[in-house]
């Protein structure tokens, strides 16, 4: 493998460790805990991981000799920056209690569980992949652990290789399957045990316990970086508009953690569109306000960044969005045989007058979009809208409008960008590299106490590493019931933004100076090497949330 | 301003200088030059600034005092990494001349001294600009100087403000006007000097004498950094075929260069498929058969990279584009009256066999993008064009053929990107940071020697900085005569890629190598403090052509 320069010296850095981890470690058992809401349905599902305490490891533990242990590793779900240190500090982890310990890992996420498809990660292996991007160690799948057969046919493999502890690092639904998974080899008494780490950029799995989701640091002073140099431009060129859609449909974190780097002009937060009950018209309305009160003095460019879930969050867009899907399940070969370019007045006398309105002010490529390209099931694939595009399309007609009312003078010429890819496999910050290593470190501590159906948990992330707490957090602690494809299922809690939460308000605070001045903070790209207050500092969200 | 953590530990750098600046400077004079081609057409339009020597700065001059001298500058054309960095260093070197020199910047570009419109930059000022990116501290603009009327303008203000020698820095285009004003104001005697700096992203303005111009390397890294998380991404979910589209219309540099960095599965090199007359069909058949190999090994993943300018190179789309202009600026208002959607068929019966044909084998919104969407002459918006989004929906239509005849089997889902505002203003490496400070340097030794009409050159860049050779070079010399609107113009030679050049060869012996396996490579974010080998290194381009 051929190897940037700063691959080869990256290869080289140790990631640091919570103090108490350094040496034997003592294990410190809280009260019983609950789940956060509907605690007898939980209880019920779970009767053997349900109530367990919260887990905090000490120093001064007794060292004592410790057997060999097989532990086996799935990555699951999207990728995130910091995927392999969780596994190379699971891997010294299990080393440190014996040397003869294993740690197999599973090809291409759960799938590789089921399919008896593993390769046993050795330190020739896990020595290419310390402090490196991505999840090519073993690759990652999105195969969902979540029947009976898939368990027993995933046995059939843990018996053969002797694994002890399975961990799943994955996001908030891989870790309720993980749970589940738990719950079932607990239930039939198979003595393995499944412990699950909180990954995601999304940064939407989050609470009391597990202050944030390894990959969310990186992958945003990824995006800041580059969202840095186009304001940068933007100032420099001062004759366009960007509008920057950013990944993350289930939640606004990472528009909302960017716009606290890089103070945008404008950044639309898809959880307060929807607590206002805002409509489409009222996110454009907002955006060419900010655009004609910036041409009136002087200035024909900004910067704009929307999240990506945005419309699936407006409520109107929803009932939209609803009654097309339900409208075409029943009228689709009507539909399909009507002319093309007749295609859009059809629909426009079939819905409701509501919908009907809305329907008809969307740009001619979304409207196509809403009604033609449709999934398998016949559904609108929201994720393929490009809502950059049809922002800056409707916010051009508003300011068209608004200048033959002589409301707005000036130019507005827009760019489009997405960013996604271009962070979720970025080489992990020296944060996420520590916290993903001290997870994954942790989760060797969990297992070697015989723990099962609990999340690595590391706390006190903003302070220096030595000081953080590592932990377990029983993971049915962070579950409720919520409605699934139309059945009730327990599921963790997803953080959104709260409104009420610290880096909201301070987002809140600042916007209309940001949107009228141009008060852009380049953050430039992540540093390794330079002074700490450079390499070392956490997201402004982590910073906010825990400053007390 | 409010300033990232990175923007303040950076402003502290101190850009090295070539050893021979550091002291009193003596003047080596070499022998006359020419122009590299057409030279007596050359040396009649320039007959004050043709055949000067070259220069060459050295150790070793007498310390003299210098009266104080007012220095006017300009940012011509799009922003490039380290255009800070070029007034800074001139503006230090006019300082240290004598601490009363002056410093004036004109704002928004060439236009800003044709208007009067300037500021005086003072020390606070620019210590707010050092190492940054961006063009912000005086703005740039595309306004052409090559008018009497707006020398004439300009002599006003020079004038005025006491200015005895101008700063341009720009691309090929603003360095053969700076060529003309200098050559201007030295036929009418007016004791105004004029200098030029090399600009450009692109990297096409690079000759035996200007070894790269600024901002490339910066840029470069930065896209780099970006698709290697991209491949990282690509090969951990191994599901897509990322299409990432890089800025620069006029030359592939970029692309090759990023290619370089990077090793993606495919590349395009305008200059080669222009050389190789390649139709689009030939590269889109090149790009398939890649994906089809790949898909064979059972890899239905892949990285393309694609040059911004790569249609205007493919000799039969630019037949296409010539016949569709004049077709159209002749039959306009009849095929204006056809309904939408039977103009496609309007077109393909009336062109030429050969143009019909291709032109029936693009994608509809390509299609309708050539004969719809037409600027205000009447001509195609080829930079409209999505190249990366047309080339994967021919891939993906010729995949499927292939399918269809069981020459292919596998799965193709293209993702897109386009690059270029990510890294135009990206704060400058440390190659830049020092190259852009040394050249500006340069050219405040250029002008205290009384030169005009000169290009301010660094040369020996592979070196560390102390070694690097500091001078000055004819702009004439790099002139040749080519047809432009319709009339012959001396200007500043293009450097395209060449096939024969040590860059090139080295893709090109690589290349199947890169198609079949996966041998990404991951530079990762360009760092400032770390080990010198990951920090100084530059373009790979640059240590190819300069290896001996």
């Amino acid at each position: 493998m051929t190897k940037s320069a700063l691959q080869i010296a990256r290869a080289a850095y140790q990631p640091k460790l919570p103090k108490a981890l350094l040496g034997a470690v003592k294990v410190k058992e809280g009260e019983p805990t609950q789940s956060v809401a509907d605690q007898e349905a939980i209880k019920q599902l779970f009767p053997n991981t349900y109530g367990m305490p919260l887990i905090q490891f000490e120093e001064g533990g007794v060292a004592t000799e410790f057997p060999a242990i097989n532990v086996g590793v799935i990555l699951s779900g999207g990728q995130a920056p910091g995927g392999h240190n969780v596994i190379s500090g699971l891997f010294d982890g299990i080393k440190k209690l014996n040397k003869d310990s294993k740690l197999f890992g599973f090809i291409l996420g759960p799938g590789g569980l089921v399919d008896h498809n593993y390769i046993e990660l050795t330190s020739d292996i896990i020595d290419e992949y310390r402090n490196t991007g991505g999840f090519d160690i073993i690759g990652s799948g999105r195969t969902k652990l979540e029947k009976v057969e898939q368990f027993e046919k995933g046995l059939e493999i843990i018996r053969e290789l002797g694994i002890k502890a399975l961990v799943i690092i994955g996001g908030d639904d891989s870790n309720t399957n993980a749970c589940v998974l738990a719950e079932y080899y607990a239930a039939k008494n198979y003595g393995v045990q499944v412990i699950g780490c909180p990954k995601t950029i999304d940064g939407d799995l989050k609470n009391e316990m597990i202050e944030t989701s390894f990959g969310f640091d990186t992958a945003c002073k990824t995006y800041s970086e580059v969202i840095g140099n186009i304001e940068r431009d933007c100032n420099s060129a001062r004759k366009y508009w960007h509008f920057i859609k950013l990944m993350g449909r289930s939640a606004s974190h990472i528009a909302l953690e960017c716009a606290l780097q890089t103070q945008p002009n404008v950044c639309i937060v898809s959880e307060e569109v929807e607590a206002k009950d805002m409509s489409l018209d009222d996110v454009v309305t907002y955006i060419a306000q900010v655009v004609a009160d910036r041409a009136a003095a002087g200035n024909n460019f900004g910067t704009v960044l929307i999240p990506e879930g945005l419309i699936e969050f407006i409520p109107a867009m929803k009932r939209l969005i609803a009654e097309l899907n339900d409208f075409l399940a029943h009228n689709g070969e009507e539909f399909n045989a009507i002319e093309r370019n007749k295609q859009r007045e059809y629909i426009i006398n079939h819905l409701s007058a509501e919908n009907a309105a809305i329907y008809a002010s969307l740009p001619e490529g979304v409207a196509r979009q809403l009604s033609l390209d449709r999934d398998p099931h016949g559904n609108v694939q929201v994720s393929l809208i490009e809502t950059e595009k049809l922002l800056s399309e409707m916010v051009a007609t508003k300011l068209a409008a608004w200048k033959k009312e002589g409301k707005y003078v000036g130019k507005f010429a827009p760019q489009h960008h997405f960013f996604g890819y271009e962070g979720r496999c970025a080489a992990p910050s020296n944060f996420d590299a520590d916290y993903c290593y001290s997870l994954g470190y942790t989760a060797s501590v969990l297992i070697a106490n015989g723990k099962t159906g609990y999340m690595s948990s590391v706390r006190n992330t903003t302070a220096p590493a030595a000081e953080w707490i590592a932990g377990g957090v029983p993971i049915t602690m962070m579950m409720n019931m919520e409605r699934r494809h139309g059945e009730m299922k327990p599921v963790i809690q997803k953080a959104l933004v709260k409104l009420d939460g610290a880096p909201f308000k301070k987002f809140a605070a600042n916007r209309e100076t940001w949107a009228k001045e141009t008060a852009y903070v380049y953050p430039g790209p992540i540093q390794y090497f330079g002074p700490s207050e450079v390499c070392d500092e956490p997201t402004k969200t982590l910073q906010l949330e825990q400053a007390k």
